[in-house]
């Protein structure tokens, strides 16, 4: 069942949408599976650069491209850290901005758990009670919803 | 605040997630800009071929592609028809394991208006009562919870 359109969007004609869509401005930022995987890993707790390059499977240049970009749009803060004996190196650490990103990596792990299953799979929990975590559309007077009571209004 | 970590995941040394996890293996199916904004036009109810290039921006040689692999994967169905006097052609129309993908994109939405904002950019409302609608982040206790309250357990 689509979801209910109104406005512009409903002209049949109606142009790329580009910037004026939030879901695009969005990917234009975390549109590749290299940055949400490596925002995953900072969500973990990940902040070494060796750290993410052999926690998510990426070599060392596109490691270092992303993490950059994720820096520049503010998604990553880049602090200095020095070990004994050491000289100063870099850790990357989630921004309130890259935080805000969770519930769409959770939103992927729905997806993943119900359509590509596997045994193992990591679980996602509340802590306070242990019940498995998933997300919701809810609206501002709090109700929850499916898909086909969304109204999109461009 | 990262989330909490129980199980392997806590490992320093713990390996690449790979297939292991859920969130990859849905970017492994969604893991790229335009297959994104395939299944957010889908989801707005676009079904012909002609109408996703257009409306997502994006080539024909590109568009058609990743339409072969949304359908591979399970998130679009493709369907004949035929308009009097034409030849057979075929639509896209989403599965229920691409609106399945809705909360994703949803969430990418909330991103986006918040973290990359713009006037007169769509807004998602509830369609029985009007109200914004975003994504939230529930346990099946039914509780309401912040990024600082999931539990990972590898």
């Amino acid at each position: 069942m689509p979801v209910r359109l109104e406005g512009r969007l409903t002209r049949p004609d109606r142009p790329a949408a580009g910037d004026y869509c939030s879901i695009d401005r969005a990917l234009q930022v975390v549109g590749t599976r290299s940055a949400m995987l490596l925002l995953r890993e900072a969500s973990y707790g990940t902040t070494r650069f060796d750290d993410f390059v052999h926690r998510v499977g990426i070599t060392e240049a596109v490691a270092s491209s992303r993490l950059r970009e994720l820096v520049e749009a503010g998604l990553l803060e880049r602090r200095p850290y020095r070990e004994p004996g050491q000289r100063t190196r870099h850790e990357y650490v989630l921004s309130e901005s890259g935080e805000d990103l969770v519930p769409t990596l959770l939103a992927l792990a729905d997806w993943g758990r119900k359509h590509a299953p596997k045994k193992g799979t990591p679980t996602f929990t509340h802590h306070d009670c242990g019940a498995d975590v998933s997300v919701t559309l809810r609206c501002a007077a709090g109700h929850d919803l499916g898909t086909d009571e969304l109204v999109v209004r461009g």
